[in-house]
């Protein structure tokens, strides 16, 4: 058990924090400002142009994709990642997850920005050639963007087999139907293209009915009907969206792997995904608890430091000592992913998934209350942060879910 | 101990009831759609007209300022009153309170909303005739609305005897600077009066240093310096403001009770309205947990409802244990309330303080998660009673002062 | 809903503390060093006669199966209960029974002891007038004692239809096998009679397959197998055996109330039962919280009283909060049960059986916590308080069961 | 961070598994009731002679000391220890210690149990010649065992500086007076040495006050006042004492380190013996949940096994998520210790400390719930491990100083 980054890993990891420090967290405040303007003047949907400069700088310094996995990148790594010229381990991108996610701008800078890099993977060891051609490597470059369709209003989407949406082959065409939502990233002007789930063939076994396809947004029949808020936040420029898909025709070769194969193809997407969120909700944490701390240091109430009023030293002690074992618990997820692979992470991606977005939210809430009312406004990033990670209770599964999962993993060794 | 509310309180709660399920429930989903719309258009601070037609509705049945209190009331609760030409009991109004709850705009339609309320309840205990005529009568006509600004940006309000915020007596005049924030209700246009609470004297001992003073919002150095939002939530079009006060001249017929008095006043003023509060929140959570039944009776996953798998149901057993423990710990409050007053409930209102939101916050979030992503949109009330829950564990003191002094009450015992 | 006690139950409430800070508490460190000399001796299983001689006053007293409850109590309540002539409602009784809970000897001393109590009760409504003449009035008059033997070491007993010890009718005998565990009370020298439950007939339906029958402890056949620990303690001089009956014949007519009526006899069994145990419980938390205030004032580390270091205030607050929230919901459910009978409080009695046990388990670990070392020894009570009150998480169903039944009850408000 | 053992390492683990499921295991069960008979034979101080030849069969096969630290073993490896011939560091010795920790007798077995691993600790970093020649090299054969002396009935034993027996050097001797308990391992007829903490120099600073001294348990003055039960467990033979010490004299070369030193014995002292325990508890909490997982797939009710009941499956993903991030905190601050000592590894100590035994407390009560009331009792070792786990939230600090001691280091980063 392993966790040491490699060298070049530890020097990225360098690089990544002072990128940070001297381009992005000096505007982060001022981005968030303009970004609330923007909503006062309907213009929040058009992305501020701080970001682009960013990305230009990020790959002018070599940190620009770095999310590309060892063992799938291949010849991408060395066309458009950073200067090692290979994809890193998930040990190794880890910690450079956690730092993105010490700020909200921070992923889309570095063009690791979900669900653009869970697409990506999927292009890169499901794409055919024309595929990766067509949308993989304008995606790399951060010219376009990119949505995954799944979850339904109408359905338990815990359960992805009662997704009711159809992608139909029809000839030499798929013909899709149906309505999806939470389909992050819509609401991006450069958001060209959607990895698109349905139902093929209610016939075949469970883990065999459905199709993944890709659908250009500008296809026909394709509509953006609205964009929705989590809590309030809308998280504009990107947005989540409902959408509907009605008779919309691509041509078959739009397909992913093949009929079918939607669940093999989403069992491998997500283990190294839910790694990227958890360690950017540990980042989001750090942030928090220091934030927490410098707060209770300077302000005073009672003719103390709020710190060394009632429980307020406990409740830093209980955030340091759970961040750290949710770290540690998803360095021991990537080990394990990197040592086999997502068959060799099941139960221990299900245990990060159940853990880690608790353990953000009870240390973002300690946080906010320590800030009192300016907790829960925009003049500080908590609010945001919180209401992020509750969504990851529920995003790619849910706990109720991912706790099923452990448990079966768990109870199968006494069987 | 008798919490069984008396006949009179018993029928209104029977047509409070039935007020709701006739007017209000069937217009809340469309008041919600129209406010989202009115954000697009930049039009939500116009308070929609639907909110002063059930308005007149409810004071035409009667239902009416109906949290004016039993001993403070006087003529009042005759002529602006329900009814009965008698103020209500804290057990009497209790059950009221939580019925309103159950609805994001049924305060406000009864004209029993925060803050106004207790302004009001200020207004009847302390004010002059004068104020009376000129601020009370129109507030309790729901022709004018207003704030209460005490909490500010730079200090921890939380210890109310660090405020910054200056009123000084100048000859026949108070004059006020200083800066408020959370001052909720600022942002609706009838927002005519605003109670500040500034420092008068800092050599007099803790508690009578400061001062309330009535200052009318269009008094020249009043200033509403933004709209601040709460996860997101802006709560257009009531609204919780930043106002800057600079050089602000009022007569000293705007002080209220005298100078140095604003804590004498703020101690009666909060007990009733931390039953309100609670009493609300438990309506939401019951919201709450019918909508988590339904979605989990409705709703099928893996072959079976939602309330079928894992813990869900043992989750909506804890719902029930918690909301039942909370409402006859508010009772018991609003009892002893009536009882002896404030002075004889310190502990008891602490207690539901810090119990209530605490309990509705589970309830909610738990019935989030059964709704899946559409428990964080807006098509549900759940995420907006969250977070309006949340906020309730920083407003009208943070849990850890309550808890500071429930605990003082308790070992008070021993000393 | 009013629960406040009649004026004959107030004043039995100061009689009875007036008894325990007389007669009980002085003697109660006493009585728990003689135990442990009598565990080193091996005597431990012989009453110490402190007992009797306290038995005797509190008879003297007048206060003597005060928990006969006015439903059924009948003129037992004139000829063995208290002055006043009749039972006591639920209601009047619950601080009463509080009361006994804040001591481990109170209970056995006013006649009030589980599971004699709710033998007592079961003879009351069930017992033919021979079985009352010749088992509840020794009972009443404290000169035997009882058990209760359903729970087997062999199956589920949460599932009480598992059960597999046998009563079979055969002509005028009942034939009795099987083996039962945690039948409280057998290590009692005068524990003279056992309440049997065991099965009947197979093929009736669910509720309807099970027996009770009254079987003499010294029946042949009987053999009590060991004497159970609880995490140590042993109960002593009541203890928890393991018991085996192998073809034990009694008469027919030691049926309570039929064949097949054990499941209707349990039910109505256990709604008071849980509310005495609850409330007892209660008696026990306010005690440890009382230990840990004084605790708190009294010893000193690092320079200050130790409620003044870290969280203990917030722990000491938290533990009032829910102290009452717990007496409250108990009294709730005590009102519900005396209002209409078991069946309108199935919900209720569960909702408390879940809330309370945990509860106390914890405030007396709070308790513990702040005492050190001592909290764990038997220098304070506060170790098996703790216990009495894990035990009770389980006996008389597990918490598991009881969320089941009050989310069934919840959800069949919606279907 | 690298938490690999090293070959050796890994390979010792496959040899004390081994040993503990060849000789262990088998004789576990028969352990306990022969201990429980001698309780009732008033035998059981004695040790049971499976012990010594359990003792015996572990040495022989080289498992013996395992706990002998390299960095402090020197030649004591070599000639008391495993046939490696050098110590282990804390990463390569915590699996080790984990496994010990499954059995309630494999600590003894191994030589590896608290307090006589530290106190041999001491004597190797601290021990004069003569003091090791008289005290560590019989211990270290499993000939005599020790006690630590320092937690005092009267004061606040969570800071050591209240600590009121004295130390008090007299010409060549040094005279004791003073009340300790929860002296562990006084109990057992081979307990001959033990060590003392005092106060020597009251007006030294608060650091260098006390003493550390060797005092042979058959000194004159020194008397074991009695044993103390934890719950209702004396953990016999090994027993928690309290002792008196009146005017004991032993030589002055019987000091640890120096006069005044004893604080920074403790230091280093703590250190590894914290992840010892914490590994343990691992151990415990890992055969718990086997235990919870057997028996919820065995036992059945309502028609279903256990596992598959409300949210018992969570309940059991829960505990294994709990696990898992509880050892790898652990293996994390043994790195730390590993890297850098005592001085390097403060906080995340600490932290274990915490997080460790209540981690254990919650999994062990889990399957306590599961066992229902077998699981309460003295069938399974879950009772026992349940309470063993609750005193190590008291000994070696509680949870409140360790809490502390985090926030500290953390709010140092800031100040």
């Amino acid at each position: 058990m392993d966790f040491s980054p490699s060298p070049r890993a530890a020097d990225l990891r360098e690089r990544v924090a002072g990128f940070l420090a001297e381009h992005v967290e000096p505007v982060e405040a001022a981005y968030h400002r303009d970004l609330a303007e923007a909503r006062l003047a309907g213009t929040q949907w058009t992305p501020l142009p701080v970001i682009e400069e960013l990305k230009a700088e990020a790959r002018a310094q070599g940190l620009w994709n770095l999310f590309l996995p060892r063992e799938h990148a291949g010849e991408y790594a060395r066309r458009f990642g950073t200067d090692g010229g290979e994809g890193l381990t998930n040990v190794d991108y880890a910690p450079l997850a956690e730092l993105t996610g010490r700020s909200a701008i921070a992923p889309l800078v570095l063009n690791c920005n979900a669900p653009d890099t869970g697409n990506m993977e999927v292009l890169l060891r499901y794409g055919t050639q024309e595929q990766r051609d067509t949308w993989l490597e304008p995606l790399l470059d951060g010219r376009i963007r990119s949505a995954f369709t799944m979850t339904e209003p109408g359905v338990a989407s815990s359960d992805a087999t009662t997704m009711e949406a159809t992608a139909v082959v029809d000839g030499d065409e798929v013909v899709i139907n149906g309505r999806k939502w939470w389909s992050t990233g819509v609401g991006h002007p450069d958001c060209a293209i959607f990895v698109f789930m349905g139902l093929t063939d209610p016939d075949a076994d469970r883990h065999h009915r459905h199709t993944m396809v890709l659908v250009p947004r500008d296809t026909p029949g394709v509509r953006i009907e609205r964009l929705l808020t989590t809590m309030g936040y809308a998280d504009e420029p990107i947005g989540h969206g409902e959408v509907s898909f009605t008779d919309v025709r691509v041509p078959v070769g739009n397909i992913l792997s093949g009929p079918g194969q939607a669940f093999s193809i989403a069992q491998g997407r997500l283990g190294p995904g839910r790694i990227h969120h958890c360690m950017r909700l540990i980042g989001a944490a750090e942030v928090a608890l220091e934030a927490a701390c410098r707060r209770g240091l300077e302000r005073t109430a009672f003719g103390k430091p709020l710190v060394d009023l009632g429980g307020n030293r406990e409740r830093i002690a209980e955030a340091r000592i759970a961040i750290e074992q949710a770290r540690l618990l998803v360095l021991h997820a990537a080990w394990k992913l990197d040592q086999g692979g997502s068959a060799n992470a099941v139960s221990e991606v299900s245990q990060i998934k159940v853990a880690v977005p608790r353990m953000a939210l009870d240390v973002i809430d300690m946080a906010i209350q320590l800030h009192g009312g300016a907790g829960m406004s925009d003049d500080f990033p908590l609010a945001m942060s919180w209401v992020n990670s509750r969504t990851l209770r529920l995003a790619d599964g849910p706990d109720e879910v991912h706790r099923g999962l452990v448990a079966r993993h768990e109870l199968g060794r006494y069987r």
